[in-house]
């Protein structure tokens, strides 16, 4: 067991000029005692207190849940400044101090965590505090409420009594509530002193039989016991899964705020409230919040009156009945405003801050910077950066990648959600919001969107048949599949709202409804979809549009201007290739030379590649090939053609054969007769090419070097494409990419064959030069691992995460579903490694990877593919990593270029800090001299 | 274009004492120009020649087929030399020097490149020859056979000419034939020598007619052809695809040997013959050869005229009536004798030769250490030792890993197998002979089997439902599958004779028949299987036993005194555990938990398997579990007793589940009415499990993160039959080993169980301590690459080289089929990775794991249980990569022992080479002391 060392500062005091703490010290103060430290020192009313570090939680659980050894003594020297700045003492029957304790980690985690107030009342102090404010009734209210959350918080929970029946809170709460109705009150402010008094003492005795302990009537015992309270909520249940969910380590450990307490329910001069310096869902220029006359923190969270506005110019429907602060208390207002500027100039960001009146005097309670909606951090960075309050850098960083969905996509109105009757939850897959009727169906999809009837296609999971329909609707609903299924893939490829994996949905598509939790929603029925969150809502909730705007742009601009990585789009058609161009995409990084097969116009080439899988000789099906040709040439080169002269990499076919031969006997029996051969030879050819494993089957290169004479066709449209383009006077030098490689051998094999196309495609053009590059995507660990092989054959690299995250894992993406959710909740896993690279194996693979690359070809192009890409800290990682681009779909490359720029600016703010020392040292060196 | 160096020596002479070359020159020499030389040297009668470098071969095609520029030269002196030896002169009028041009690689290819007789002979030559030995009829016969060859090899294989029809070898054969016919001869000896004028002269009009160019009539064109042709058939088709089935690499190239020819043909003192120093089929220390009078080595290979015996004492059936060498040439066969005899004390080992005697005059023409069965072997190696002519080390080198298997089963006698009629060809899964009725289903074979009938079960591929079955067969035969298919892996587990994917076979087993092509096998029909080759033959071929013998059992224990790699064994079965122990396992490196659920005695634990299964509930599941504790336990507990206190290793559940639950409707029926379910509950949960990669779906310790209490069973039925042994006052230490993990987290999880019910255990049987181990299988690329991590949980690692490989390679074991034999083929990939482990990318990963591992834990006990565990090379990987034991099937045991002895004897070589200049350094020092 690591016990406390003595040269470790635990605690550090603030109130005034002489707080220990700064802001910066967020990592070991936690938010609440660094941003406390921060207001004392610039003399804002802040109550005096002191901070215990989370590094002594950490060593707290380390120690076995006891305190180091020092910490007493630290704390009681900390107490007695506390008690000097505030001219009160604590336990004292004269001039009692009474204390909050406050959890505050490193990082917010609202609600997660315990706080014990008014600590040390007792009936020592009692009589002292009744003297000092006159007050006998507001004294035996605090005292309740410190009974009432002590017995709770420290007794019950932090220690670790089993609940008997429905715990310690809910029996005192009844039993308030049993004396109100005997006494016929309706509120708790019609308690009397007498009968706070006897609840008081009614309560001890309650808390005595149940939990067979005394409530501590000595002030110094409440105050250790409120502290060990809030370490040991660090591990409660709640905290732990939050942390799980919003990815924060259990290491950090969180600070306790030991505070003097000023009290808001001290009458009508005295109150409560917290506000937002700009407004935060907006963020317009205005001071934004609530405050509640005459109450405690707790009654504003708790909802039972409506708090009223803090002015006039933000009053809304809720409250516009009621008055504001600025009328009722225009001087503290004043003042209040003053301290928004302060604080807005000092912090350079938009303030989320907590105030109490007491007795007309204002005290901050808490500041910190306001989380906002993705439209409020751009208009905000935008206006800062006009008011010269921030600079570009700054502006870059204060719009999080993920609020950047939020304006790319129409979103359910957060308030009519919140009214919402939920239908099921699921994974949420594709972004935005979705308002349509139920459909079971595809055809059904498209059938009512020709007559502009908005649709949501439920099924029980989604195929390649499926995406017409999938197009038509409004948004996705499926019952199984995960966050990479194909209805997943396919929606975020489009942007469009999908949730999937809603395993509480029966559906019976025949019969045409769907049964959830033993309700029945027909065909017809409306329900929208928040695809953003995963849930899904009966019945129509209103949508929002938070459109592109000019803003937007020019937001964008400024951040391309930091951006080193760059960015390309996954594309498959002219259409998305223009659409990619729309959002930035400085290029196609992956164009999969199969989609033409799918979707719509795909009945002609289908049906030429089907006829090729089905040839029985070389010849059929270097003629069935032959017919293919002009559609796939045709594909490319308008492709091409709208990309305009930027980078397209074209990746030679990649599923294996089976996904294109129908397995349902009907459609077979078409083809068969379509192809003019008998229905079991089709029958025999599907079975011959099933796989068990198909994912590690028959695909990419090994298409090709079973069958040359594909790879050719394929290589012969592309730089036929390109001439036709070049003939023409265009630039055009199009990226040739090899999938599914393992051995340097197979990138030869297939280079033979494009060198020999490229002269053929040469002399037909009459061109002097035909400028190609070959590379491969790097997608099985082997690649990786021999990448300085592969090099010597590849020009560029570009990393398949998917699969390489796949066989590194040994994850179907398609199966992960049975247990990926079991390794999130019992934190096996931090994150679902196919949304973010998993740095430490995928990522060790990559990092290896361009390293032995670039040993053997220095300038080796490198870049990502997978669907990682346009995920903020693989884009991150990916800086890091010394890559020259990512790629993702359309829809999320303004997400990479935000967190490209990010990490750019990231990696130079620390090469920074790495520098500073040393021109430090120079200044020094510089200023001996002198 | 590299081009030849000037400080290569290319040419090296051989012909008595002086000869250049030595045997230790293989490389650079080929084996037969590096004997040639040795014998040379041992002053045996050698006919002078010269031997053209490997090195040589590879600049010529390095130069674009041309001979680098100091070759001339050097030709020219070393033919120089031998015509002063020879006391002739090449191309002289009237002492003309005949040569042969010879290929000679570094190791043996037989027949698989050129050879050109007789150069030298032109029409200037002629002459001087017939003076010289006065024969004019042998000298046109040479001139007939030197034109014949020469138009063949040189002029239209080596000079690249397209072969008009049949080519010129047929053409020229054809008109000999048509002038036999025309005058009614029957054998080449009655051409008379104006036929053999005749014939020449109208050769060349031939051959200037088809291949447009005229037969060289001057004696060094003939030479730089020769020499030119041989290079060039390194390059051709026989030689690159027998080099791909031998693993022979494409950058060794061939040497050239030009030797002076002497005749066997030259009237009845003259002779030709092939002898092997002892018995290469029994090892008998018997002098073993063939001659055949007046003839040409091409004459004994052709096979017109039956060879007569050696000696006496070796005559046999076919040539019981033909005079001995012994008896016709006393003297010669003494002067042979003693030549065997310097031989053997020379090379000390068997060798392979050939000689020709000339006119009463013996000439030795080739040496090699002789090829020799796997009884052979170990017969020599044994007797060898015996007579003090080798060391126990150099004993233990003289058998391969690979004849092991030989003696290790029953095969076919080679004699009758080269007169079996071939039915079909596939994949040797199985080793060994096996002869047996046609029965196309597992209860066919069982239904037979009791009867006493030998069967061989005919499958389109088999599943674990035909084991009954395939127990009872001889051999199996499937016409789908690979290496690793399941047919394959029981039967190499079993060492059971077996061939799969068998492609040829369309077998209709509803009808109880097969075809291939075209001809019908009904059920009852004998054929014979060679699964060491994997050749299937029609009707019984009669079988060898070459049982084990002590010869055998003190072979492997001198090998196990070189031995530093443990060896263990896959087994799963008490039985298995004690044919393990037979064959000299030391522990069982993979117990598989799920195999009790196969084969026979699995109903009942397979029936609580599938309640497990579909329980609903936890509490359902349990309660299964329950019922199938003690069933695990038992199996558990009598392999334990049956390896008496050697370490087993019992990996916890790996397949996913759905690989128990019955896919066939009326199976799924039974199973619910056993149950007293619903058969669609049956249906659902099947399809709910169903999987689309099944290989990296929900198996392994995945099943123990969702379903706890499967892990807790198995842990528990594990450490109780532990304990019981425990009590009983046995030893017993077992090894608990989680698969498929990818994530220390997962190790941590499952060890939280472990802790636990090692707990209750040492409770329940008041034990003070439980010994045991826990570890993992190293299987999945990201568990490699983070081992230092999962050594932290892991007490020892065992790479799944099966599974690992997959991953690597991205590789479907199941599908390989698809695309392997494309990838060997067109040299894509030199081996199957699953049957010989790829060092380069999954060895990397190996030995990447085995650093990072012993970084953490110095003691980590690390071996190996894939396929490849038993395979020599893999083995030797092993050895070298520090693991401390490789496991196998039971049948593979005495092969990787072997191959593991044979790895530390290489690198304990290597290691005396290394340290050789050091000694001698010391030795230097020491003696310049004195």
């Amino acid at each position: 067991m690591a016990s406390s060392k003595c040269d470790k500062k635990y605690v550090y005091f603030f109130g005034g000029k002489d707080s220990e703490g700064t802001a910066s010290m967020k990592e070991l103060l936690g938010g609440k005692g660094a941003n406390l430290a921060e207001m004392a020192k610039l003399n804002l009313p802040v109550p005096a207190g002191f901070t215990i570090t989370t590094e002594c939680c950490v060593d707290y659980f380390k120690n076995g849940s006891k305190n180091p050894a020092s910490l007493e003594k630290e704390v009681m020297a900390a107490l007695a400044r506390v008690e000097k700045v505030m001219g009160l003492k604590f336990g004292d029957p004269a001039k009692p101090l009474l204390v909050s304790c406050r959890s505050g980690a490193r990082s917010s985690m609202p609600g997660m965590m315990e706080t014990v107030l008014n600590v040390g009342l007792s009936t020592k102090t009692i009589p002292g505090l009744i003297k000092k404010t006159k007050n006998e009734r507001f004294v035996y209210d605090a005292y309740r409420r410190l009974i009432m959350m002590y017995s709770d918080v420290v007794m019950e929970k932090a220690e670790g009594i089993e609940p008997v029946g429905k715990g310690i809170r809910k029996l005192l709460d009844e039993q308030m509530v049993e004396l109100k109705n005997k006494k016929g009150y309706t509120s708790d402010t019609d308690l009397s002193i007498a009968d706070l008094k006897k609840l008081c003492a009614d309560f001890k005795v309650t808390i005595k039989k149940v939990l067979k302990k005394e409530f501590p009537d000595d002030a110094m015992k409440q105050l250790w016991g409120g502290i060990g309270a809030v370490f040991k909520s660090w591990n409660g249940k709640k905290a732990v899964s939050y942390r799980r969910i919003e990815g924060i380590p259990d290491e950090w450990g969180t600070a306790v705020n030991v505070q003097s307490m000023v009290f808001g329910n001290m009458g009508d001069s005295s109150a409560t409230g917290v506000a937002f310096t700009r407004d935060p869902a907006t963020g317009d220029h205005k001071f934004y919040g609530e405050w509640l006359v005459n109450a405690q923190g707790e009654d504003v969270v708790a909802g039972t009156r409506t708090p009223s506005p803090l002015n006039d110019s933000t009053k809304n429907e809720q409250n516009k009945h009621l008055e504001s602060m600025q009328k009722m208390l225009p001087k503290t207002y004043k003042e209040l405003s003053a301290i928004r500027d302060t604080l807005e100039n000092h912090y350079k960001d938009m303030l989320d801050i907590e105030f109490t009146i007491q007795e007309n005097v204002l005290y901050m309670l808490q500041c910190r910077v306001g989380k906002r909606t993705g439209t409020a951090a751009l208009n905000m960075a935008m206006d800062m950066l006009k008011e010269k309050l921030i600079t570009e850098e700054m502006a870059v960083t204060r719009l999080s990648p993920a609020q950047l969905d939020e304006l790319l996509h129409p979103i359910l109105d957060p308030a009519a959600e919140k009214k919402a009757k939920l239908m099921a939850k699921g994974l949420p897959a594709g972004p935005g919001g979705a308002v349509g009727k139920i459909v079971f169906s595809s055809e059904k999809a498209v059938e009512f969107a020709k007559k502009n009837v908005k649709t949501i296609l439920v099924r029980e999971e989604t195929n390649p048949e499926d995406v017409e329909g999938m197009r038509a609707a409004e948004g996705i609903l499926t019952a199984r599949g995960g966050m990479t299924s194909h209805a997943a893939l396919v929606c975020r490829g489009w942007g469009k709202c999908c949730i999937v994996g809603a395993g509480a949905l029966d559906i019976d598509d025949h019969a045409g409804y769907c049964k959830v939790n033993g309700k029945t929603y027909k065909e017809g029925d409306v329900i929208s979809l928040n695809g953003t969150r995963g849930y899904a809502y009966e019945g129509a909730v209103s949508t929002m549009d938070s459109s592109e705007n000019p803003r937007f742009q020019k937001f964008m601009a400024i951040a391309d201007k930091f951006r080193k990585l760059g960015v390309r789009a996954n594309a498959d058609t002219p259409e998305d290739a223009a659409l990619a161009r729309g959002f930035g995409a400085e290029g196609i990084g992956l164009f999969r030379t199969e989609h033409m097969f799918y979707g719509k116009n795909s009945e002609k080439p289908l049906f030429y590649l089907r006829k090729m899988i089905l040839s029985n000789t070389t010849a059929e099906r270097i003629k069935a090939l032959n017919e293919l040709f002009p559609f796939v040439k045709k594909d490319i080169k308008a492709t091409l053609e709208a990309m305009k002269g930027l980078p397209v990499t074209f990746r030679l076919l990649d599923p294996p054969l089976h996904e294109f031969v129908p397995t349902k006997a009907e459609a077979q029996k078409e083809l068969a007769k379509a192809l003019g051969i008998k229905v079991t030879d089709v029958q025999k050819r599907a079975d011959g090419l099933h796989e068990s494993n198909p994912m590690m089957g028959h695909r990419g290169v090994r298409l090709g070097i079973t069958y040359p004479e594909v790879s050719e066709m394929q290589i012969r449209a592309i730089l036929e494409a390109a001439a036709e383009i070049i003939v023409k006077g265009t630039k055009c030098k199009p990226e040739i990419m090899i999938p599914v490689t393992c051995d340097v051998a197979e990138l030869k094999a297939q280079k033979v064959i494009i060198a020999a196309v490229a002269e053929e495609v040469k002399k037909k053009f009459q061109l002097k030069t035909l400028e190609y590059m070959v590379g491969t995507m790097n997608e099985i660990p082997r690649a990786a691992l021999l990448a300085d092989k592969m090099a010597e054959e590849a020009e560029f690299f570009s990393f398949g995460t998917n699969d390489l995250t796949q066989m590194t894992f040994g994850f179907s993406r398609d199966d992960i579903g049975g247990f990926l959710g079991d390794y999130l909740d019992k934190n096996i896993l931090s994150s679902d490694p196919f949304q973010t690279i998993d740095q430490d194996g995928v990522g060790q693979l990559i990092k290896l990877s361009v390293k032995l690359g670039r040993q053997t070809r220095e300038n080796l192009k490198i870049g990502i593919c997978g669907e990682q890409g346009g995920e903020a800290k693989s884009v991150e990682f990916c800086h890091n990593a010394g890559l020259n681009y990512v790629s993702c779909s359309s829809y999320r490359v303004p997400i990479a270029r935000l967190a490209a720029a990010q990490a750019a600016i990231k990696s130079a703010k620390a090469a920074r800090k790495a520098a500073a020392p040393a021109v430090k040292a120079v200044a020094k060196k510089v200023a001996k001299k002198k």
